[in-house]
């Protein structure tokens, strides 16, 4: 698909899915193969790891500005995991659409809905292994993860799904490549919806009327 | 993609589009290329023309047994033009998306906005021309008509969106091939919306339960 026949303003498009469904291999390679996504970057009050940049895997900011984010609703969607905040401002996801760019947002479920409240034309998709045996046996094949970590992975995904009924698609990722097309497919056929083309339906009737 | 991964019921999928936006020719390319759509045959009081097959290109039937059909709710959505009956049997259609069958149906704007109230879960696509310009440029290059008919058929386009506001997406047929692809993946992207794809969802987490 030529990718650049979508020029206007980008969409906001979410992914979440289960732990071991292979969600981040899958965003580095939409990133590396199509040039119309930009992956959101979250800000956090957590400290950098070795390597991580700032502005590139996260905006590290200190409790103070994140309050302030908050309050000066900076940010789309925040949570607080283990004494920690992160959350999606606002002003790179809206510079990067005003761009043209489809921004990814990859946050887990709660923070899915709460986007689509604020913005119901965004797209939120699940991502699921395909079957039970393989998310456990891609959890084994990592090799990093002990028994005991990989069981507890596996009995969150039994219950993480809660609240997948507001999603607007699930995908099945089966294979990688395949899936990276698939998606990158689904996304564009978002543009395709009547909300975002009817103005070209009204261009053409006008037109047409100029060239009777 | 290979459309067999989705087996269970198929889909109701409506096409509309102006006049001279190619949809003949892309239903043609379509049931060609992919052999998971079905065609809906029109039951019709018209009679038949040289060539035409009972059964194929229509349901043939007297204006008896077409008001019996109306009557006994036989007819997903019909119609009158110039004093003949068309309409759309339900039976056909019911046992095509029973077999898996993604069942298409090419009728108007009026009939496609019954079709949708009657089963929401359908999906109504408008294929339209890239630009005024090439739409005459198209019915020009037919040759089969006089420059009356071709204003008149332009005439009438620039009317005949008319409601397309109530269909799910807008598809722009500047490419036979392309679009033809487009078409399908489009189509097939329903089949990953959440209602049709939660039941998996349920069924991973049961097996997760007992790989544990």
């Amino acid at each position: 698909m030529n990718n650049n026949e979508f020029k206007k303003r980008g969409m906001l498009v979410v992914i979440s899915g289960f732990s071991g469904a292979g969600k981040g291999t899958l965003m580095k390679k939409l990133m590396e193969q199509y040039d119309n996504y930009s992956l959101s970057i979250s800000a956090t009050t957590r400290d950098p790891r070795p390597g991580e940049v700032e502005g590139k895997d996260y905006f590290f900011v200190d409790k103070d500005r994140f309050m302030e984010m908050i309050k000066n609703d900076e940010l789309l969607e925040y949570a607080n995991y283990v004494g920690n905040y992160y959350g999606t401002p606002k002003a790179y996801v809206e510079a990067e659409m005003n761009k043209g760019k489809d921004v990814i947002l990859e946050i887990e479920i709660q923070g899915a809905l709460k986007i689509k409240a604020k913005y119901p034309d965004s797209v939120l998709i699940f991502i699921t292994p395909p079957s039970a045996e393989e998310l456990k046996a891609r959890l084994i094949h990592r090799g990093t993860e002990t028994e005991e970590i990989i069981n507890k992975r596996l009995q969150r995904a039994a219950q993480e799904a809660v609240g997948v009924e507001g999603y607007d698609y699930i995908l099945i990722n089966d294979n990688l490549d395949k899936t990276t097309k698939h998606l990158n497919y689904l996304i564009q056929d978002q543009h395709r919806r009547v909300p975002q083309q009817i103005h070209f339906i009204e261009q053409l009737q006008k037109e047409l009327r100029t060239v009777l």
